[in-house]
């Protein structure tokens, strides 16, 4: 056997920030917890109407594995997959099935391989109806062995890319990103090569997913996503990372932050649309597109302009990717900076057209 | 479905050291690496000639799962799930098999919830031929679904109690261990509490894997004995520990360790025999033990009289476990002094009767 492929080349790590503390991960994700809060009853809805139970050959250790794909450190991947469990346990209960024909269930926790799993399996829910694994990986490449996962659960993470396009840091180059961090109000050769680079993690993504999950199995994507039709610029990303880029040209300008450092530092996110979406699913052809809806109320003005949550999401998020390419010195002042400009104009981060897409996709026998 | 065991509570956390600094437990298991080693000639026979690997139902995902219970952060898990892995492979392909029908890897990786996961994943082969995932939890309960595993691996693991018996550090019981953190030399009660527990961690260890392995799949146990017949109060950990006590005495006169901590603290390691192993696996009735042997060559009277390697030994293994106890403080002063103490005295650590037992049991079908 060929080794396995080694999913940290695939992707580039940038980590969420780790542990419990003031500025972590953990304590700020309200959005994503808004998200899954609000995709619970869709995702109820369509494993009571579209998960076959009846076709899973569970086998002789009848077990359901859910895997949960970019889980970060909780809580809010306990949610997630509590609630599908529950629902796929009543689906069975409801067949009429005895207790000890219902399967037991094994949840794959992944993330990259830098997450920080350690505090993950800390606050594991002490009454969980599972056995617990986690998972190091980038999802863009094989991470689970063939048709072996029944349901695979992704929030908020199919926005990252696996990497900056290469191009977009290359002087000689003409997507190179001078004195930008994001692609959304930039040139159209770098909008280009994060479309590109998006298409390909996207088949990637999909690609390998498809071999994972058994027949039939259902796959739930959430992602952070521009209402069709909107040009990038319109974005919410767009506003914030232009915000956060013009702070670092400040910074640059007052001789804190090295340009040539600016220059090369790119934001590794890209918004795609639902349109986007269906086209990269009906292009790889192995699963059918069985629900697709917007999370409505998902981003209340008064959140969007709150420069103490959006500063403290921002932070959360990309802390550490700026710690490693700038130093750790820079990030408060950073950051202070960012909060100040976020509350000088809050209209401008109102204005931000930012939807949030459920998909729910099921693996055709194709 | 009532709630998945909490392994938690069925198991108080002494993890090893983290991390890869001098102290760390990666870079002070050279025993465990010895037994690693020694023992991969017979376990690759024992999957040569007692893995019936016709019997098993791989199901449609055809994976070959292997556990390795109490890895801790390698690298010598790595080296004996490869060493599993290939044997495994090469039988497969001695069946004429072509490569496409050769199974898939998964390997689990096991520890409790305290190890340190980040660690153990960075440090993955780049080159591994499995998929990998972590699997935090005490072996003393259920960790994995039911028949789920092909190949359980457990090295240098069971010597380890789930807990220090309850009655041990309780003042009004006659098995209260004033004045020592051992059993070896200590009274017939407190030796019998260990015992006790011993016996009862053994049940609950094998029962759990007996449902967590297929018909057929093999468990390899690797374990620190003593020989059969001989006191515990002869064993090298009981000069080990006797040391170790000495030295908190020694730190509880001069006032540096409060006695009331040293009273309440005992080391929860219990030296078997080869004969209480097979008792045990006999007991229990879900195993038959296909082979069992002494690894050659463990312990050269050099090594185990080596007063730094002997240090680094126990400081890598009991440093976590001292520290929450008595604090932070008293660590290096107490290795200090320790190390001093195999120095003045290595004739008696060569005197210490140590084996190291091999046991491939084997999950009957009844």
């Amino acid at each position: 056997m060929a080794a396995v492929e080694d999913t940290n080349k695939l992707s580039e790590a940038y980590p969420m920030n780790a542990g419990d503390g003031p500025n972590s991960y953990a304590n700020n994700s309200t959005f994503q917890k808004i998200a899954v809060n609000s995709s619970q009853e869709v995702v109820r809805e369509e494993i009571a109407e579209k998960l076959d139970i009846q076709t899973f050959l569970l086998s002789s250790c009848n077990t359901f594995r859910i895997a949960d794909l970019g889980c970060s450190t909780g809580p809010n991947t306990f949610f997630a997959v509590d609630n599908i469990l529950e629902t796929v346990q009543l689906k069975y209960q409801s067949q009429g099935l005895s207790s000890h024909q219902i399967p037991k269930f094994q949840v794959f926790f992944n993330d990259q391989t830098t997450n920080d799993f350690n505090m993950l399996f800390k606050s594991l829910p002490q009454n969980r109806q599972y056995y617990a694994a986690g998972v190091p990986g980038s999802f863009y490449g094989r991470i689970f062995p063939n048709a072996s996962i029944h349901f695979f659960h992704c929030s908020f993470s199919n926005h990252w890319l696996s990497r900056v396009p290469k191009e977009i840091g290359n002087k000689e180059s003409p997507a190179w990103n001078k004195g930008k961090i994001y692609y959304s109000s930039s040139t159209t050769e770098v909008t280009r090569a994060y479309e590109t680079q998006h298409a390909l993690d996207m088949e990637r993504f999909l690609n390998a997913r498809a071999q994972e999950i058994v027949y039939g199995g259902l796959m739930v994507l959430i992602i952070p996503c521009r209402p069709n039709g909107t040009p990038h610029s319109h974005t919410l990303a767009n506003i914030t990372y232009e915000t956060l880029g013009s702070c670092l040209i400040d910074m640059a300008r007052k001789g804190v932050v090295d340009e040539e450092k600016l220059d090369s530092f790119n934001i590794p996110v890209y918004i795609m649309s639902p349109q986007e979406l269906q086209v990269a699913v009906e292009r790889t052809g192995y699963f059918s597109i069985e629900r697709m809806e917007v999370l409505p109320n998902m981003f209340p003005n008064s959140s969007l302009s709150n420069a103490l949550l959006s500063t403290s999401h921002v932070r959360a998020v990309h802390e550490e990717h700026i710690k490693q390419h700038f130093g750790e010195e820079i990030i408060d002042e950073l950051f202070n900076l960012y909060h100040k400009k976020v509350e000088e104009r809050p209209s401008k981060f109102e204005s931000g057209k930012t939807i949030v897409s459920l998909a729910v996709l099921k693996r055709n026998t194709n």
